[in-house]
């Protein structure tokens, strides 16, 4: 059916045929069809109404999706062998930047934690994190000797909404530092901060050399 | 119901009440419920079993989407005043590594149109980007007046998969001079590569000031 709408044998804005009609054709059951019709209509490439039937779209959304994946996952799918270092653990009052970044009126304590995600002992990923402990009280104390405080919140905290900004800028000497990499060199920064209704979890800051390729399909 | 798997109400890996249950307490339609429980499942929320029920995910997979728009609309979104202006637009050889990046054993005669996306006349993205004659023929003899690249293809070429690959880097000498800003300055750039079922249509690099904020919910 792809094929189909790349060629423009169904053009857009088409009505194509019934769920039964495809089933036939295609050899196969019409639970199957109406699956791989919900994934092209998901995709933006169908436009599906009740009653009125499934047509080709006219300005199809092109929609990237893409996971948020623990780190240790995600250099581990790339076929290195993770680690991480833990650089500083410990509470103290957050600058006024990162509490209005997480829609603070005010700061106040939270627990900062920094550490650093390597690759085949190639660092890779430096974060920098801020934790609301009226949010997730129970972290306080850990120690992050075995789960890296990335790992730690997404198995430990409430499922949570959040917002991701990313971008490009330059190493200060402290992250290049850490980063192994020249100041001023360009880095790639990700910043999320994660929340569940009127309550904000986390802002991270989350730094890698300008080697890093985000890569996504749709 | 996300409110109650956030505040773990709903443990992660317990069942949820069923449809019927759920339609009552809300006071909502079944078809709501259903809605609503379709669309937490999709955010990797939910795991829904036919049969055996809907479960509270264990590891919420957190799934970030986003639309791959057309610059214009990007821009106007943003509240900019959107122009373009062309760069170059001609026939030539395409260097072998975006013959490689496109999946093409050899380089061959392409279309290679230049851009400037601007913000309230400020530059906003550089697109330099090659065309795949074979798959879109039509585009050739387009003067790109009134239309940009970006959009004449959107709205012109087939339907299409692609890659797209996020990344820092530094602005080349002629980068600079056409972005404004300074040789070697960080910039945030999009590569991308849409193609058909064994046909690449086009290979796009955008190029944007490191001033660039790409955002995302989830």
């Amino acid at each position: 059916m792809a094929r189909r709408i790349a060629e423009r044998v169904w053009a857009p804005g088409a009505l194509i045929p019934g769920e039964e009609v495809l089933s036939i054709e295609f050899g196969c059951a019409r639970a199957t069809v109406n699956r791989a019709l919900q994934e092209l209509a998901r995709g933006g490439v169908l436009v599906r109404k009740r009653k009125a039937g499934t047509r080709v779209a006219l300005h199809p959304m092109r929609e990237a999706r893409f996971v948020i994946p623990i780190v240790r996952q995600e250099i581990e799918t790339k076929g290195g062998a993770y680690q991480f270092r833990l650089l500083s653990n410990q509470v103290e009052k957050a600058p006024g930047d990162v509490a209005r970044r997480m829609g603070l009126a005010k700061a106040k304590d939270m627990l900062h934690v920094r550490c650093l995600h390597l690759s085949d002992g190639t660092p890779y990923q430096y974060e920098d994190r801020w934790v609301n402990l009226d949010a997730v009280p129970s972290i306080r104390g850990e120690t992050f000797e075995t789960i890296s405080p990335n790992e730690w919140l997404v198995t430990h905290s409430p499922f949570s909404q959040a917002e991701i900004v990313f971008h490009a800028g330059v190493a200060s000497a402290q992250e290049a530092d850490i980063l192994g990499v020249s100041e001023k060199d360009a880095v790639f920064i990700v910043e999320r901060v994660t929340f569940v209704p009127q309550k904000p979890i986390t802002f991270v800051r989350m730094i890698h050399p300008a080697s890093h390729r985000m890569v996504t399909q749709l």
